[in-house]
């Protein structure tokens, strides 16, 4: 008989403040580089296609920030989020460490996405935007924002990826069933876009470039990014500051904290408050950034400043970088084909605070499924990738013979992803791996700019 | 600025007991008949292909029945399942009515069934049963069933309507991931089957009448049904239950109480404990079943003895029904696609307790875009069946100035569902209805049986 498996927070504990790491990493931050430039960017590089409330976000120095009360009725329709003992799952690894979960399925579009998305949607409402554009590779960002516009009367138009607009019909049909319009890129209604005629797939940087260039040529239009930059990572530390209390519910407290990095916005989110008591002396927790072989950036790529889109009109970041032109293998964690990673989570992994470790797809298929028949729910390929660690970790503490206590960050479900286990249950899915060749070619498609120090 | 959406219960506020409306009803409770003598059926005539737990609770006259530790753990896992005061419905309608939902989509089936699955696959655990066999049309029953099986470590195996099968793959995928084994049908692995195979597109009935007949065959294996049964309405009963302890916490009770109806299950689970208390003279509720227009039991079916399955291999119940072998055409809510109805519910709607209303396919697509582009979470096609109703309840209160109280039922989310949503949007969505010719044929088509008193 299993006692008790879920810790339930009522509406009042949604923090009424998220949590800026900014101030606690040790130095002064690494500026954006201006891409016409190559010199520190300022707000006015990004007052074209941002509210300036989020541009002090996203520089902010202040440990915390006050989530604004229109935003946390929305949180409401979902949050807080469910806390669960997976002690089924430690069962069928005979395992004497402790696993809990922090499920951000429960979104109405499924997955971590709507923390930010809804942040970013009220910031631009109040700014008196019309219109926001964003990019989405599997859809799940561009869901969010989608959900989130809706709430707030805005419209919002997205640029999907070639390759998941012809695969994924059904986020599309999810994404419009909210009102957005939803193009397919590379489109012919920008100029990046037209100049990547030639890869008629698609990626995700190609479409960042056209939504910043749709955003920077229309006054009433402003762009959203669902990850990587600060602003993104601090809106989701609502994730992490529930896990705390809800930890503290189960008496117990993380010795490690996993999670998958795409863009990084996810594992920053869960992570972060965390992380701050570690820095602060309060707590000796480690963390583990899970990512897939086929887009290894930081395990494999190199620490230097980059562009975010393909094309080049994005700040340059310092951050681990995989090459700005680089194409992930089609793996079916769409989530985490990105060639960078957020920057303040690119530097607590260069400090040493972070580990990184990287996972083939059909390894993360199967610690899904056992996931799914342990714990019922079905998770996104992208989680998988921190359940495949989890796994490990928990393997581990059997070995040592440890109680240890391991906390996941289960960022959203896989209902729309059900192709992909279709493929693995048929045995027909690939282990595309970065290659030698790969890296050598990302590090002549560096651009010129500094080093970092 | 809204004040409060959601109404949160903590575990220990799951129903420690289902409960039976049977006893509450007026009269002797009609029995079903054997479909070999017309006579009453009693235990042994099911027996067969269910444990003893079941059957008990199939014919109990207790006016609760306690929920076993052991699914109420597996319970946890998703219940209590959150109440939302539908505050952004009620802006965008307009009305002075207060309109609530109770979302039972945060399962990890996506709908209200594992309430069922759940026990019925405990209880034939308990039994020392290794398999257990089911149908499912639209997907969701057979979900629910393969995700419990997983639970108890019973095998699963479904037979899917073949139309679903081939136009719904992810549901297979879910199933499968779950560890079921899902056969088309008619399959030519039953003679039911095979004498079905004129009919390649399959329907509800025949996929019943192959997992009944596997079932009858092999001792190490149950059959579980989804809805109808009074048994699984009984199961359902949490629902009801947890939404009267979340609307008292809201300060307000039901004046209607709105769900949608294939089977009963759904309906029953969200009403009958609002139904006892206006049996008991505690309340005055009023009741709205809401149904396809294209499968219209309740509103135009004969109330009659019939089959519950296509071949007639079950025992005849007394219910509405549009002729066991009525094939419904193809409208996406699946789930609403069966010929009958629960008894129990049947008997209700007879006695004028509760009122049914049938709807066309795209008044329920635009009513659930409404409430997705308001409340956000995007709707099964049967649940959008309420929330038509719903709509026209809050209009009535408008036209009468009435600070009416409405409940519905959001018994499940669409993620399954999105190809629906994608012909809706494109204008591509049929409106079948059910005609005079269908009616006679289905009269000319009833069985043999005694008419009910």
């Amino acid at each position: 008989m299993i006692d008790q498996t879920k810790f339930t927070l009522t509406e009042d504990r949604i923090p009424t403040h998220w949590v800026n790491l900014l101030p606690d990493l040790p130095g002064e931050p690494l500026p954006p580089l201006s891409p016409a430039t190559m010199e520190p960017a300022g707000p006015d590089d990004l007052k074209a296609i941002f509210p300036m409330e989020i541009i002090g976000q996203e520089v902010s120095m202040d440990a915390q920030v006050e989530v604004p009360e229109a935003v946390r009725e929305v949180y409401k329709l979902w949050r807080p989020t469910p806390l669960y003992r997976a002690h089924r799952l430690e069962r069928a690894l005979d395992t004497p460490a402790h696993v809990y979960y922090k499920y951000e399925g429960v979104s109405p579009a499924g997955s971590h996405k709507p923390n930010s998305a809804v942040a970013q949607a009220y910031a631009n409402k109040q700014a008196g935007v019309n219109r926001l554009v964003t990019e989405t590779g599997a859809g799940q960002w561009g869901s969010a924002l989608a959900m989130a516009c809706a709430q707030f009367g805005l419209e919002c138009l997205v640029y999907m990826v070639g390759a998941s607009y012809d695969q994924k019909p059904y986020r599309r049909a999810m994404m419009e069933s909210w009102g957005a319009t939803v193009i397919r890129s590379p489109s012919d209604t920008t100029e990046a876009g037209r100049s990547q005629a030639t890869h008629p797939t698609g990626s995700l940087g190609i479409a960042i470039s056209e939504a910043v260039e749709v955003a920077a040529g229309d006054p009433g239009t402003n762009y959203a990014l669902g990850s990587v930059l600060n602003h993104v990572c601090l809106h989701q530390t609502v994730i992490g500051q529930e896990a705390i209390a809800q930890m503290e519910m189960a008496g117990e407290d993380a010795d490690v904290v996993v999670g998958c990095v795409g863009g990084g916005s996810n594992f920053a989110g869960l992570t972060f408050p965390f992380v701050r008591r570690v820095l602060r002396g309060q707590a000796k927790t480690r963390f583990l950034a899970a990512e897939p072989a086929a887009c290894p950036t930081l395990t494999r790529g190199a620490y230097r400043y980059d562009f975010g889109d393909t094309v080049g009109l994005t700040p340059l970041m310092p951050m681990y970088t995989l090459g700005h032109d680089f194409v992930p293998p089609p793996v079916h964690a769409g989530g985490l084909r990105y060639h960078g990673d957020s920057p303040m989570l690119c530097g607590l992994v260069k400090n040493g605070l972070v580990e990184a470790r990287a996972y083939r797809q059909n390894e993360t298929f199967a610690a899904a499924l056992q996931f799914a028949r342990t714990e019922a729910v079905i998770p996104g390929p992208e989680p998988a990738h921190a359940i495949r660690a989890v796994i490990e970790e928990a393997e581990d503490a059997k070995l040592a013979g440890e109680e240890r206590v391991i906390l996941l960050g289960l960022s959203g479900h896989g209902h729309f992803d059900m192709s992909a286990y279709e493929s693995y249950l048929a045995g027909e899915l690939q282990d595309p791996e970065f290659s030698e060749a790969d890296m050598e070619a990302a590090l002549g498609r560096l651009p010129d700019a500094p080093a970092i120090a």
